[in-house]
C-alpha cells in the first residue's frame, strides 16, 4: 500500500501539468437537460423519500441547488418558448388565451424573427444540437434545424399526441399501466427534418436521448457546443426502458425519473472521461411542475401548492441543478432565476453581446454560478396565456387571478386585493399576509405597471389550427 | 505544489498506521440528537428551500438519510418514552387516553421496572447523559438520574409549559414574536435533580445544548459514552441566540433550526477532532412532526400529510440521518425503521443481549447501518393513545381510524373498510387503494391480530395529576 501510494505520487509529479490548459482557450460548452412535468418534489435531493436519483443527487452535491428558480410558463409550449429566447412567451406570441399549447394540427411556431440561444451561441462557432421535444412547431421552417441547431433528434412535440386510441389517454391513470402502448400513440421521431421512425418507440426513447447526447460530446468535443436535451418524459403517457422496469419503489413514475437520471450520469461521466467536465457548464431543470389528476402516473410538488397548468408555486418553480466542477461554486443557491436567465447568462459565459433591438427577460447569473454573489435578478412574473396571473418581488408573492387546471385547484378568481405570501417564509402559500403588507403590495404593483407600460405583445402563434 | 504533494506523501507514509487501533477495542459512542416538533420537511436535505442545514446535509452525505423512519407516538411524552425503552409506549403506561403527555401538575413519569437505553448500556460500562428536554417525569424519581444516566442538564418537559402568562401562548402565531418573551414560561433548567435556574434563558438554551455535548464528549473519551441530546426546539414559543436571530431565509423557525443544525457541526468537528468520529454512531431525528395550526412559526412536513398529533404521516416520520464515517455506509435508505429499534441496535453494536422477561419492539439495524442490508423491520405500528389507530406492512398503510388534531385535518372517523395507501407510490396519502388490495388489508389485520393477542397495556401513567 505505502510502496503504491508512493509510486503513484512519483507518477503524478512527473506528468506535464495539463489541467485547465485546453478551458483556458475555449469559452464553456454547455448542456440543458429539460425534464417534461417532473415535479418540484421528485428528485431525491430535492425530498423525495422513494425516487433515487444519485446522479442527479451527486450533481447537486458537486454544484448548485437552486431552490427558487422558475420557468417562463406553467405548460410546454410557452416554457420552452421562454427558455430558448430569454423572453416571456407573451412577447413572442407564443402564448395564448386560446390554446395553452400548439398541437399536431397547429400551423405555425416560434416566429423567425426571435432569436434562439441556439441562434446566439452559433455566432460565436459553437456545435449546436437538439436532442429531444421540441414543440415549438413541427413544420419544416419552424423545426431546431431551421432555429440555429445544426443537429436534431427527436419527437417534435409531446408524447401523448396523434393519439390512435381517441381520448383513451384521459382516463389513463384508471387503467392498468399495460393496457397503454407506444404504438397509441402515433408521434414521429425526427433526425433533422426527416420523419425516421413512426410510432416513436417510446420504451427505449430516454435512453436514446441520452445516448445521443453522450454521441454529440464525443464528436463535438474540438468546437464549443450547446446540447439542448429535452427529454419527452416523465409526461403522461409514461414509458420506460426494460432495463428500469419496476426499479423504483415509487412505481412506473420512479422508473422513468431514475431512467432520465441514469441518462445524466452517462453524460457527467462522459465529460469527466473526456476531460470536458471543468469547461461545460451542466443545467438540469424541467418545463413546468406535475400533471396532478394522473395521480400516481403524475409527479410531485414536494411542498408547493397545486402543479402544471397553474401559476401556483407548483406550476411554476422547478427543481434546478447546475454543475461543473471547478467552476460552479457548490452549494444551494435559494436567490431567485429563470430558465429565461440561461439567454444572458450562456452569452455572457461566451463572451457574446446581447441582442439589443428587443426587449429581453434574461439576467446575467454569471456572478452566482461562479461566486455565488447574490442573482441580480428580484422578481418573477407569472403569466397564464397572455395575462398575468402574479408577481413576486424579492421575497412575496402577490396573486392578481388565481385559477386551477385540468379540474383541480378552483376556478378563476379575480382578487381585488391580491393574496400576498411571503415565498421565503411559506413556500406553500398557506398564509395571506396581504392585510400587513399592504406596502409591499404597492411596491408590486409599480413594478408591475412599468413591466406593463413597456409590453408589447407579439401576435399569437398558437391560434390558428389546420 | 509538487514539492510540497511529495513532501505530504512522505510525512503520510512515516507515520504509523493507527487508524482503527483505537476503534477495534472499545465499543461505539452513541449519541442520539432530538429536535422537538421538527417537520419532515425543515432540513435541506430533506427538500426545505430556504432552511440552510448545511451541517445535517453534510451528515447526510457522509451517512445514511433514511426516509421512512418513524417515532412511537405523534406527541412528546410517548414519542420519548418509546426511544429510550424500545417499546411502544402502550405497554409502559407512557400512553394515556386522557392526557396526551405529562404536564408539571402530572404525579407520575416513566415506571422504573422499564430499562431505558442509558441502563443498558450502562451494563457495558458506558459513561452516560442526557442533555436537553426529558418529558419522562419530573419529580426526583423519575429524572434522567434515577433511568440510567450518570448526568443531567436541562427541562424537564415542554417549554411551553409553567406559563407565567396564563393561555397567552395559545394565540402564539397572531402576535408579534417579541412579545412573547423567555421569561413568560417559568421552566426550570436542572443540573442533575437541582434547578439551577428559573425561569430557564430559553434564548440560550439551544447553543448551551449544545456545548454540554461537546463538555460531556472531551471529558468522557477514554470511556465509551452515551449522550442522549433533546433539543426543547424548535417547538412552540421560538427562542434563538442573538447571534442566530433574523439569520434564516424562513424567519424565525429557521432561525431556530439554523441554531440546531450549528450544534450539529459543532458536535461532529469535536468528534473528528477528538479521533472519535469513526467510532460513534450519531443519529439525528425528531420526537413527532410539526405543530401545524402555529401556521409559519410552526414546522412542514414537506410532501407528508398533516403533522403533530396524528397518525398521518406526517405526525409520525421523521427526517432520520446516521452518521459514523468509515463505519455506516453512506447511502439514502428507503427500508422501515424506528427509534425504537435504537434499543436493540445499540445494545447489539455495544455486544449486549436483550431483555427477556419483556416484549420490545425493536429491531437491530445493524446490518442495514454498516452493510446496507435489508432493514428486518417490515410494519410499524401507529398508536394514538392506547388505541392503534393504523399500521404498516411493508409499502402498505391501512387507516383504521382517522383524526386531526389541535383543531385542524377533521373529526375522529372509524372505518369500517379501512384506508389503504402505497406509502412507496403515494407518501403523502392521497390516494386510497382499499378496493384493489382487499389481500393486503387481510394481510394488515392478520398482523394487527397477532400484535393485540399478545398485548398488555401498561398502567395509565399520564392520568394522575395533582
Amino acid at each position: 500500500m505505502k510502496n503504491f501510494l508512493l509510486l503513484f505520487t512519483l507518477v503524478l509529479l512527473m506528468l506535464p501539468e495539463v489541467k485547465g490548459q485546453d478551458s483556458e482557450k475555449k469559452p464553456p460548452n454547455f448542456i440543458i437537460i429539460f425534464a417534461d412535468d417532473l415535479g418540484y418534489g421528485d428528485l431525491s435531493c430535492f425530498g423525495h423519500p422513494t425516487i433515487k436519483t444519485p446522479n442527479l443527487d451527486r450533481m447537486a452535491n458537486e454544484g448548485q441547488k437552486w431552490t427558487n428558480f422558475y420557468v417562463g410558463a406553467s405548460v410546454c409550449t410557452p416554457s420552452r418558448a421562454a427558455l430558448l429566447t430569454g423572453r416571456l412567451p407573451v412577447r413572442s406570441g407564443m402564448a395564448s388565451d386560446r390554446h395553452r399549447v400548439l398541437f399536431p394540427d397547429s400551423k405555425n411556431g416560434l416566429p423567425p424573427s426571435e432569436i434562439t440561444l441556439a441562434e446566439q451561441l452559433k455566432t460565436a462557432g459553437y456545435a449546436t444540437a437538439c436532442i429531444g421535444k421540441w414543440h415549438l412547431g413541427h413544420k419544416k421552417q419552424y423545426l431546431p434545424t431551421n432555429n440555429g441547431f445544426d443537429y436534431y433528434f427527436g419527437i417534435p412535440y409531446s408524447n401523448d399526441m396523434d393519439r390512435l386510441q381517441g381520448d383513451a389517454y384521459n382516463d389513463y391513470w384508471k387503467r392498468p399501466n399495460d393496457s397503454i402502448k407506444t404504438e397509441h400513440f402515433n408521434v414521429p421521431l425526427l433526425r433533422n427534418t426527416e420523419i425516421i421512425e413512426r410510432p416513436a418507440n417510446q420504451n427505449t426513447i430516454t435512453t436514446r436521448y441520452s445516448d445521443e447526447a453522450v454521441k454529440y460530446i464525443k464528436e463535438n468535443k474540438k468546437k464549443p457546443f450547446f446540447i439542448y436535451l429535452a427529454h419527452n418524459l416523465p409526461h403522461i403517457p409514461l414509458f420506460v426502458s426494460d432495463n428500469f422496469k419496476g426499479k423504483s419503489e415509487r412505481g412506473l413514475y420512479g422508473d422513468v425519473v431514475q431512467e432520465i437520471d441514469n441518462g445524466v450520469g452517462k453524460i457527467l461521466n462522459t465529460l469527466k472521461e473526456e476531460g470536458l467536465a471543468d469547461n461545460t457548464i451542466v443545467v438540469f431543470t424541467s418545463d413546468n411542475g406535475p400533471w396532478l389528476p394522473f395521480k400516481l402516473n403524475g409527479g410531485s410538488a414536494g411542498l408547493l401548492k397545486a402543479g402544471k397548468g397553474t401559476t401556483w408555486e407548483g406550476g411554476m418553480r422547478e427543481p434546478t441543478i447546475f454543475w461543473a466542477p471547478k467552476r460552479i461554486k457548490p452549494g444551494i443557491i435559494t436567490d431567485l432565476g429563470t430558465t429565461m436567465d440561461l439567454f444572458a447568462t450562456f452569452s455572457s459565459l461566451a463572451g457574446l453581446k446581447l441582442p439589443d433591438d428587443r426587449i429581453l427577460d434574461s439576467v446575467d447569473l454569471t456572478g452566482t454560478l461562479l461566486d455565488q454573489e447574490p442573482s441580480p435578478r428580484n422578481n418573477v412574473l407569472y403569466y397564464r396565456g397572455t395575462e398575468l396571473y402574479a408577481a413576486r418581488l424579492g421575497d412575496f408573492k402577490a396573486h392578481f387571478i388565481t385559477q386551477g387546471a385540468y379540474g383541480e385547484f378552483g376556478e378563476r378568481i379575480v382578487h381585488d386585493t391580491p393574496l400576498l405570501y411571503n415565498l421565503n417564509f411559506d413556500p406553500g402559500e398557506q398564509f395571506d399576509v396581504a392585510e400587513k403588507h399592504r406596502d409591499v403590495i404597492n411596491d408590486i404593483m409599480e413594478m408591475v405597471d412599468e413591466h406593463r407600460s413597456k409590453l408589447i405583445k407579439g401576435k399569437d402563434m398558437l391560434a390558428e389550427r389546420e
